[in-house]
């Protein structure tokens, strides 16, 4: 590889990463803003998301540029390729977030409502996605990357129960419907969030072993990280 | 371009297109099979979905392989980038079209719903938008592409009126509340599908224009077709 390309893929590693930062801020406060009824918080996602949105730009005009220039192969062309997919699954994390952010402004105005769902659990468990797949990316960790698969199963049931929990409630409280609805919103761009995680994690996995692993997830074992 | 890679990249175009026709069936299937509560359709179209992740699979191995042998440049290397992007939406409209083909199969279960709300015409508008993005691919047609990016505000602005409604209808007939959920999710679901198909729109301007419109969408101007 020669030191230009090297370079390249240096800048291109921390362009994503520092996506993934941003993008790992925005669900972070969008979450905070629900759990803590906080409209001021959630506003500052959603202004945030020009910024989320530029980056992304950015780092897909310069992964076109080194494909041009430099002609990877191998390894590097499917880190360029790999970073082009999650610049992509980064963004639309980045939507997601300001999504959230936006139920959290509304359920701000409104009186709490009460249900027997740990939402901070759930947005625990999809940024802890979120963080292990970007980990997975830096360590070039295929074992991390498998832990992120692991985890789309629990946030999928969790998603489920939240279904389960607001229809039970929009029965016995009928006044908070509307809230209700806007929760099971957010709890569903969670999942979806965690989808994205899993997306990069899968990227990882296909850039370090050159194997598809889409599609073929009943397939994991877990492995002790590497 | 050397022959080869003429060759290559027609095969590519082909793959996609074929891909496209897979998840427009799919789309349309698991819309009707609401309509028409239909389940064995519903039920075509959750096992037709992995012969859609094998041919997504194939296609991203295609790509690769004329990124590696060919190191196309300039438009090529614009085409083959957007081939893997629009493979990927490709792929998760298929993977929305099995949900959607989910909350068909459990709603022939139940009694019907009646709202004032017409799901056909939705799904009308996100099946245009799909075959239009789909068409701006074939036809390089920037144009086209521009009218997809329209529909986008249309399928949001349905989406967001299939709330109110449905949360109306919770309160009226609180006993069908579960199927008025399956229902609203089947919205949410044309409503990602609809946004995958303003992605693939925007991939063909940014790879025809070379310019980044994404983001921008606000400063769009219909235009005739070319």
């Amino acid at each position: 590889m020669s030191a230009h390309l090297f370079r390249e893929i240096e800048n291109l590693k921390r362009a994503i990463l520092t996506l993934g930062a941003m993008a790992e801020t925005a669900v972070r406060d969008a979450t905070h803003a629900i759990a803590d009824r906080n409209e001021e918080l959630a506003r500052r996602v959603i202004r945030n998301d020009d910024a989320l949105d530029e980056m992304e730009v950015q780092i897909e005009e310069s992964c076109l540029k080194t494909l041009a220039l430099y002609q990877p192969v191998a390894i590097d062309l499917r880190f360029i390729v790999a970073v082009l997919k999650i610049n992509n699954d980064l963004e639309r994390v980045g939507d997601l977030a300001v999504n959230v952010a936006e139920r959290a402004a509304f359920l701000a105005t409104q009186p709490p409502v009460h249900i027997a769902f740990d939402f901070p659990a759930m947005a625990r468990k999809a940024q802890e996605m979120l963080r292990k797949s970007l980990d997975s990316l830096v360590n070039l960790s295929a074992g991390l990357a498998r832990e992120v698969l692991l985890g789309d199963d629990e946030i999928d049931a969790m998603n489920r129960q939240m279904y389960g929990i607001v229809q039970e409630a929009i029965h016995t409280h009928p006044d908070t419907t509307e809230s209700l609805i806007h929760l099971l919103s957010a709890s569903r761009h969670l999942e979806r969030i965690a989808d994205h995680a899993t997306n990069i994690a899968e990227d990882v996995i296909y850039m370090i072993e050159g194997i598809i692993v889409r599609h073929k997830t009943e397939e994991y074992q877990p492995r002790s990280r590497e």
